[in-house]
């Protein structure tokens, strides 16, 4: 038969990383036991953003990983442009690797007339060149069907239990959502701690003081008990720190509060030191200054789950077997 | 300047109806003040369906209607022929009017290694042909995403709690729903009917009867109450069946069934008739049998609702305008 | 360089049998020497089918197995579903493999304002995920180009040829088509079984007779000889019952029926046992179930010839070599 | 409501026509009532075609009509490159008119690791930017779906037989297939003329005369009559004037031969002549040069034909009403 | 003939701005005579943009007009979100209108393993869901094929030519270019002031001082002349200070700066201040905030230009006829 | 784990020609040590063409080579026909090695109404199933950008620099560009060639001598040196021959023309041979027939640059370290 034949097609797993979460690149590219892609990219004058790689990526399995902190829009432009870059030099399959996906509370049509962005968001990475997309712990897990791929959507909260268990007498706790669209999460919250009762938060005109319009009240049972409030992400930490005081009000013994993502735009830092809870613990899926770092404050490394998944996917083997089946 | 010139750029709206819920279609002809186009629908020995309208198409802007109810393949994959007929028959545009859209509740990845079903829908509707999608009250919004163009989106609620407040009184209701999961929409429903309280059935391991691995508690507060359960589709009533029951354990007054959706699979009718509930509410965006339908059920009608759709999409209007800012 | 490199990049093939056929399945895993993929796949009490792989398919070149068979559109739909979670699920290579590939009948507008039903069968198992293609003797070998990829069109002939070359003396052998839209397969067989004459039957108006408005009549010589009448299936079996008929009517010795495909949709049984051939010979493209099956009928096993082309394609082998270069 | 509105949203009809058939494109513009669009096209230095508009064709209906005659691939690019200028001159609708559509016979592969040229062509037509395609008989209806949009099948039959009724006694004639392909074909034109025997030839070993390899032979009844032997094209002419002959031969009284697409590659123009036949009937659909005609070939003019069917598209008509329902 | 059939097929222009260069918007919108779209645009704390527009859009052919001023990568996401939703709020057409288009000039590999940046963004806004992109002197010309749809590709020059005539004796002027690349926009620079001498800054090492590595020399006659150096943009004015200067000390008369897009990152007002030009002539296709204005710099309207074109395209009239046959 | 797993998933290179250049499809597979694709490759008497690979190319990585030499448009639709083929036969990556891209040229729309016609090729391979593009000396860099993929522009400068060094004097070289538009090229040569000054031809109106309309001037320095005039392409050596003698006329000590690719169309033999060069040195990238070869004609080999970077797309090497980093 005509043709030249080679035996080595070895494969190749190279780890990207754009600049808006560096060390949580490194920390990842340490669990895996590889060097990050030499990779030059800066802004010019104007703010366009240039990125190019110094070393060959043709044939490889990329991800690149960038976490879609602030400035928000230029984060993910560089990552489009990454993905541009590697499909032109004849990388095999391209993965986005965004721990915090941006946009995604953005999932559906409020009212008429606006964008559903993260379907945009999907689609746009689709057409750079994306194979597939990594995330945690989704805001809606629909938003895995808005891009036309496979989608690993790791899920945080194993660690975040974990460490959980090990602050709080589970046999006296109440997990605790803020508002009534998470309630499903807490419920699953509830079953790994232990089985115990659930409560939300409600917002509501308060039918017996009807000159005060809205009022937060505590649906469930808490007085006396430990509270574990639950959420994907915590920005401003308006509604957290709402819940915190309305569930200590309510007459809980204490409040934890946990999340997934730290977006933590302000005021969040000094609303969450004042509202009283005991503790706040989330992952690094976003960077956190060491500056805005308080003493109340804990964060666990999503390093290994990421690791764990990319290695999974290089090798051909199941992301799944990592989420107690429920990747 | 060569070329013919034509002024009489007149459009045309045609209506096509498959076989699953002529009815629904007919008066949502007559609310249009429409015939529905003449069109042939058989199955082939083998199965196969064969679909061919009676009248042209070129330049119309077609609207094709299917309800997806039992068997639910064939009524989707008709859908999809009608589609591909139009478009190669020339329609203008061809919006799929699905009143209750198949595969919706399989919006996500559960597990690993299951299909997003809901998002191949969409797929395959627009590979066919479709260039828009109408569907009442999507299992969860996020689904308008799937779809690569608009959709819209329709709320059959102010149809629902405009009927419901003719039969409770609203100053002592509480609104509840069904499990930890739709508490959303249940909040919605309180708004809406006066902003009394909420309430939700929770499914737990009792931590005080420990041999009793699972229960059903009702969290919030239903004790002589009315009580409206809403959900968006009663399909074997379970769920429902149950919540009623728990609901009226927990001292409440007397219950209503509300949801948009009549799937009522076997044993659905059954489980309604004998749980306890007051009245069941539903619309027919599903075909209800004369000989299925049993004196506590009332089916209000959607038709109104469709054919204005329609119509503002016809005209360039505004569909957002029919459903308080929220379509 | 940076990355981590690995070795091991074995292929692996997987077998996936939809419900439609599982007999064909495992005979074809047999061939294979393979056990068939865990599958789960049930359908909802609406009707709408879940489907879920139990083990891990991510970097595998897979064969989804479904014959066309009634309820048709159900098969095809699950096929469908199993394509996409494939896809999700992070399959190299996905091969649609339809021994009988439903609705390839309707590959034209036969008159306007029709679906070409068999391009929209390609597109959307294309837009579902899949990359190839599989089938067996499609009506016309056009609908090949309907797919976008490339498609194994396999050839049942020679394994009904060598079956009918021990049944008949190939001396006195007349090759007759049933209709005039079928003569140059009847050629090709004509041309396998030693070159003998060829006959058609045409539907005609009776110029003779002209009180009887439409009658079959033979054109050919077939008088006297032994007659094979071919066809690439037998649905209702009304053409091939009356052109057995005419045929002996025109004084054949006996008349023997061969076709790829066992569709035999009622009344086909009744027709084929009464209508006077010696044999009926068919390939187990679809399932026919036990108690339908009667004495004259014969079923070859198409599985080897299935397992080849699978062997071959995981194999990066040349298909075309199994057909006398005429795949 | 904010906005510019306008109500002259007249629409334009624009022909366009490629060098390769100058003279059908005038006749259509004709029979239109409009002049053909102001058009640049030539040939650099290189062979590399350039086109231009001298219009505006913004928001026109565009038909741009180019027959694939020799030389046939620059002809096709041509038509490629003007679709293209269309498109990016903002014409609203692309309508690829080519009366002889080419490579429509390699519309399967006939062995392995060929093309399916005619799928290739109606792909890269659509990439262009074609919205749909009209085109008269071709090769096999299925070709129809091979282009993802509408297509306007159109249907020379009418036209010849017309013309064939008036040079032959219907009462006496033999519809005749010159191979064992097109008997189908054969068979529409007998119901037309009257409802007369069938009769085909067929390429076959001659069984009684071993040593003489590969022998035409005719099937059906000839002797006598007058026959009309139908193809949808005649190339080289060599079937066509074998099956003359052999018609002959066979006792007809004598032979006309009827088909839509004059193709005539050397030597065509020398084997009709000195067949025998009576007279060859063809349409303009290719160009014949004047020097190229011979006295016993008549030719129809399509450009009736071609200018209906346009104006019904551009009217948005049924173009299926043309064609006795079955285009 | 079944259907509705409705006269009032009016057109319907909208003008969308994006908050980059709101005074261009208003003032294309008084060229116009229409008001802006209504539009609620602002950033979430964590920087997501949020976009909603105030009126139907259904049916209208809308231009959205933002330039691509810094923060460059927010102002081109805003825009890409605004296409989103017009496409889901059914808009009829789609004009993404960009007066500067950000990273033009990234449209080449200079090297490997970079990305073609042009070509993502116009492959992003297509994804959006843009039919057509409008945009200013691009950087190069074929910048418009990257976009898969009809580019209006408008032409500042004629402004600038105008009011530069006005200026300067054309009878003593050179044109000069401030590199090798640009000398063909130049040369029509030249033609168009009356086919005077041009010039170009040639960067080189000086071989007749080998110490000094790298020297600018200008090639071509300026000594004695008016120089006016033109070119596409003006970013950190870097290459047109240094032209300046090493023109005027070629000797020539006095020298003024035309270009068509002021980006004026820093430190350009400073160079421009203090290189020696007579005068500093730009468009406002960006936004010039009144402090950063300096007494030599003169700013031309660009909107008139933009109105113009936006209204041909809404009157499907012919863009081309705007700029001298060039566009 | 179910499915058959194997080891030996060797690579395999095929490289396959079409009839336009075969001599250098014969001296690049010499180089890389293969034999080409045994290919059947003909046209009809119609003009359509076929072609059909003779080996199994299921999973291979194939390149097709086709040079764009006149007939161009039959070269371009052989080897779109050659990708298409190769796609159905299952190779697994398509690479379409073009050494001179036809339309290259017509890059942009010059004015209003003309196709983008080196986009179409791009679009119509990639439609065929091109992966990826491999060529010499594209027209403009930015044409990589009309290609939806990978793209190896290859750069001939160091092969014609390389032999330009051994015929002149590098200390006494002046480099000219034919015309206004490519000086950024012979820019580039300087460089290379030893820093020296450039020049290049001005077409302008003599300002001097009005009654002359046009005139040919040299901008800079070219009196008694030795001068190369570069250009990508020689067509029909118009611009080129009259740029060699405005620089003769100018005082040049002789002159030497270097282009990448000899097109060479009619009358460029004749310009060339008379205009008074001392040399005229291109590539091989299209055939130059033995008998239009003329003394003063140098063809240097382009089959080793092809040969290297087939082998490092093929290795998954890096393309880039061929070109000074500047592929």
């Amino acid at each position: 038969m005509t043709g030249i034949t080679s035996k080595d097609s070895e494969k190749r797993l190279v780890l990207v990383s754009g600049r808006a979460h560096p060390e949580l690149a490194q920390d990842v590219a340490e669990h895996l036991g590889v060097d990050l892609l030499p990779t030059t990219a800066y802004d010019f004058a104007n703010g366009e953003i240039y990125v190019r790689f110094g070393e060959s990526v043709r044939g490889a399995d990329a991800f690149v990983l960038q976490s879609h902190c602030s400035p928000i829009n230029q984060w993910i432009m560089e990552q489009l442009l990454m993905v541009d870059a590697l499909k032109r030099a004849s990388a095999k399959t391209i993965t986005v690797v965004a721990p915090f996906y941006g946009y995604a509370r953005q999932d559906k049509k409020h009212r008429g007339r606006e964008p559903i962005s993260a379907r945009l968001m999907a689609d746009i990475f689709r057409t750079a060149g994306a194979d597939r997309l990594m995330s945690v712990d989704l805001h809606a897990a629909q938003t895995q069907g808005f891009f036309d791929g496979p989608v690993d959507h790791l899920w945080a909260q194993p660690i975040l239990v974990e460490y959980v268990r090990t602050r709080v007498d589970t046999s006296n706790v109440t997990v605790v959502s803020p508002d009534a669209g998470r309630i499903r999460v807490a419920e699953q919250w509830a079953a790994k701690l232990g089985g115990g009762p659930l409560a939300f938060v409600h917002k509501t005109r308060d039918v017996r003081s009807p000159n005060k319009a809205v009022a937060n009240r505590v649906v469930g049972d808490v007085e006396g008990r430990s509270c574990v409030i639950v959420d994907d992400l915590i920005d401003t930490a308006g509604t957290i720190a709402g819940a915190v005081r309305v569930v200590l009000e309510a007459g809980a013994k204490d409040v934890i509060v946990a999340a997934t993502h730290g977006v933590l735009s302000d005021p969040a830092i000094d609303r969450l030191q004042s509202c009283g809870a005991r503790e706040v613990i989330i992952t690094d899926t976003l960077p956190i200054a060491e500056e805005r770092r308080f003493p109340l404050l804990t964060v666990l490394s999503i390093a290994p789950l990421l690791a764990r998944a990319i290695r999974e996917v290089f090798d051909d083997g199941s992301v799944t077997s990592l989420f107690d089946g429920n990747a």
